[in-house]
């Protein structure tokens, strides 16, 4: 059926089409059930909402989503019918029933997610499936190949490309800023892609957008790694895994991480991004996501799949049993990170040493330095200002500028200890969450500074830590969580 | 934040809150996440779509569901808070994970899915929990118990309450209405729920649907079965299990059906219906559901569940092997009840011989009828015309009437033997597949008619069946999935 394209400038984050009641009756679809719209751009599958008034019966609604899918536009005529199950469905199934699945069922289930012919739903069955009936090494590679080959690549084939990457779940922990910029100024060539926070206080991507640009297009981010040999953008919208991205969507719903769906995440984008050499940090320990165990085992599944895509992997098991850093936030992690590029006196040194140690094993591994002198040449790096230079560098040609007055929020409050002792425990989860009670990552702003770590020696009334916020009613809300959390422990 | 309550009759099938981009980003919620909605008469969670136009920056389009339940009108003011992660996630979250639930967090689960706290992708994540990880007996009989408790009671409590039900996957099978007016004639109380066709070709609602009314409130259907003792009407919209309601929405996405689900999805409404004795038919073979041995094991875990909440359960496995009756399809299903009930000469005789077994088990186990004489009783209460004449008072009090012209579609075509052997096959699947391209259950004059059964001998050019269709069109898309599929196996 021919119907007439209506927009209304609808976003869902998925695709939408609204369809007149008599109209759905006379495809003879019902709400929730899927029809495929067709235009001269390509085609699309969508479940249908239906309304009484708002449109004629030869009238569709379509969300933004899939207008620019189909490259369409108002009062354009698309092509409806009615669609029954996805071709990937079956497949799906299959891998719920416990079967492995074969190289030609798996693409086509990753084809039929980026070409949007699976709801959210039918993508958490899937998700629900690697989860508990987990997938072979096998099955993995598989899910590598097809994410890549759905998706676009950077192309970036000049000098020696290198990346580092961390599996998160430690608050602060902002290595990368400071390792990318140590390492590209050594000479490597770093395109570093990163994400925005999902369930942390801030991502990377975040931090760099307090004083930088970070959504380019592909061929900017090409232009700023021909001219600085490093970026450090967000990853998010450059479309390198357009099927990890819808998948990552759904898997925050229940914060699920399929072991599965990690490799494959990581590794996919280091493919399509054209890394050949990569760090990955695993941090591991309480409150982390990891035992050192389950570290130690999933460090090895990445050698192995690297091996098999060409890539050369180092990965390293640290300890993330407490945050990194002193700021949670964008802006507190930011500031941190400067303060450790510039060498400051009061810089976080844990961070520093986290950091040269992640630089040290990139330089290793790429062979830019020897295993006895790649720590010398890291620190000397970051001594001589060299990496402050080359951050400075990437961060000018992001459009953006080191100098930016940068300041936490207005309203604060200092969390005192309540008696003396140790800190035993920073918890990182709990740490996480009282940062988003106080506005992050949306605030950039927002956050904690922390004055002590684990094993430090605190006496009663001592500041621990400060909550900043934007707005009073957060920071209460920020008080009042931490309290119920209670994140550190004293002993 | 206040927002005024802005209708366009939309439906979606789930909650759908429209908001202006600006109002989003007041809220700081983002598309795909959650709102909490409340009005004077409740509250109730959406996920937020955002729009450009279309709306006032103070104004929030919901769906007809929403303004439903919250008895909302145009024009009405309603509070609007971001909300966080529902309560039950992270038990779903634990299920996953292979851990057994306690009686609470499963009831936190499904007053969640009530309350349309959880979205259907989490749904989804339960369902795959529930059938990878499957639950315990002590699981299902609190899931049981929530979903009875979340949901509307039939209060029917005079006379000996009796129901039958039939676990489904075969063809035709339309042995309800035969069991019911057979059983209500000797005396049984029979307040029959049935559902409409899912992935089959029809269900007895939409059988009963072609000569009189099924849809009717709590209180008619109270009133139908004082005065007749029996009713065969669509549960569906009774709110008798609302919670299964929902799952087996999200379950239909992929034809998912986990023992668990399946076992509290008959006894939770058998126990709202307040029915005390019930025979559950489950077949079993070749292109059924189950095999013998998995349908025994079944069986079991019916009376075992069934004595835990007072309930008298005698199940039956019968042979599920291949279609049952001639007709496939709502009204041919129609016509061959109607030809049993009146003893025609060509009625299917198979369709008579199980709906005799399955009423004399009935009585059997009501008490109604010894061992040695049900078969007895029950095969002169249908070949004297009692049965007959209860389901005319039955139909009759349903607004309906028996001898409505019943004919099938007005195109049909004929398929006949390519050579001369013996039927060894019919398989259900793919009858029922091709029942619904022919325009089942939407088009109730659409399906086939079967001339011939297993071990049926047949002669080349010999008529088989008969595919009947509204639509020329159909009837091709029919007649190539016959083909295609190929469902009847002759040696």
């Amino acid at each position: 059926m021919l119907l007439k394209v209506k927009s209304l400038g609808l976003l869902a984050g998925r695709p939408v089409a609204i369809l007149h009641l008599k109209t759905a009756r006379k495809l003879n679809v019902h709400i929730d059930e899927r029809i495929e719209i067709r235009s001269k751009s390509g085609r699309i599958i969508s479940v249908v909402d239906t309304v009484k008034g708002l449109l004629k019966e030869d009238e569709i609604v379509l969300s933004e989503e899939i207008i620019r899918y189909l490259k369409l536009r108002q009062g354009k005529y698309v092509e409806v019918n009615a669609a029954g199950e996805a071709r990937s469905a079956p497949y799906i199934r299959e891998k719920i029933k416990g079967l492995e699945l074969s190289r030609e069922k798996i693409r086509a289930i990753i084809s039929d997610i980026v070409s949007n012919k699976l709801t959210e739903s039918e993508i958490a069955y899937f998700v629900a499936a690697e989860y508990i009936n987990r997938m072979s090494m096998q099955e993995i590679s598989y899910l590598i190949n097809s994410i890549v080959n759905t998706g676009k690549r950077l192309g970036i084939r000049d000098g020696i490309i290198a990346d580092k990457h961390s599996i998160g779940g430690v608050a602060g922990n902002r290595t990368t800023p400071i390792v990318v910029s140590i390492c590209s100024a050594a000479g490597l060539t770093i395109p570093k892609t990163s994400s925005r926070a999902i369930t942390s206080a801030a991502g990377t991507a975040d931090v760099i957008e307090t004083i930088a640009r970070v959504e380019f297009s592909v061929d900017e981010i090409k232009k700023i790694v021909k001219k600085v040999n490093a970026c450090l953008v967000w990853g998010g919208a450059l479309g390198l895994a357009p099927a990890d991205d819808k998948i990552i969507q759904v898997e925050r719903l229940l914060s699920l991480d399929p072991e599965a769906q990690l490799l494959a995440s990581i590794l996919s984008k280091k493919i399509s991004a054209g890394s050949k050499h990569v760090i990955i940090d695993i941090p591991c320990g309480k409150s982390a996501k990891f035992t050192f165990e389950e570290g130690r085992a999933l460090g090895k599944k990445f050698s192995t799949l690297g091996k098999k895509f060409g890539l050369k992997i180092k990965t390293i098991v640290t300890n993330g049993s407490e945050p990194i850093g002193n700021g949670i936030g964008p802006i507190l992690e930011m500031l941190d990170v400067i303060s450790v590029l510039k060498q400051d006196k009061a810089r976080p040194l844990d961070l520093e040493k986290k950091s040269l140690l992640l630089a040290t094993k990139l330089l290793e591994l790429t062979g830019k330095a020897k295993k006895g002198r790649s720590l010398k040449i890291a620190s000397r790096l970051l001594k001589s200002g060299a990496a402050w230079n080359k951050f400075k560098e990437i961060i000018k040609s992001q459009k953006g500028d080191v100098n930016k007055k940068l300041s936490p929020a207005k309203y604060s409050r200092d969390i005192k200890a309540k008696r003396n002792g140790k800190i035993i425990e920073i918890n990182n989860k709990k740490i996480n969450a009282i940062a988003r009670a106080a506005g992050c990552p949306s605030d950039p702003d927002a956050g904690l500074y922390l004055f002590m770590h684990c094993k430090s020696k605190v006496k009663k009334n001592d500041t621990i830590l400060i909550i900043y916020s934007k707005t009073l009613e957060k920071l209460r809300y920020a008080k009042k969580l931490f309290n119920r959390l209670n994140p550190i422990m004293i002993d």
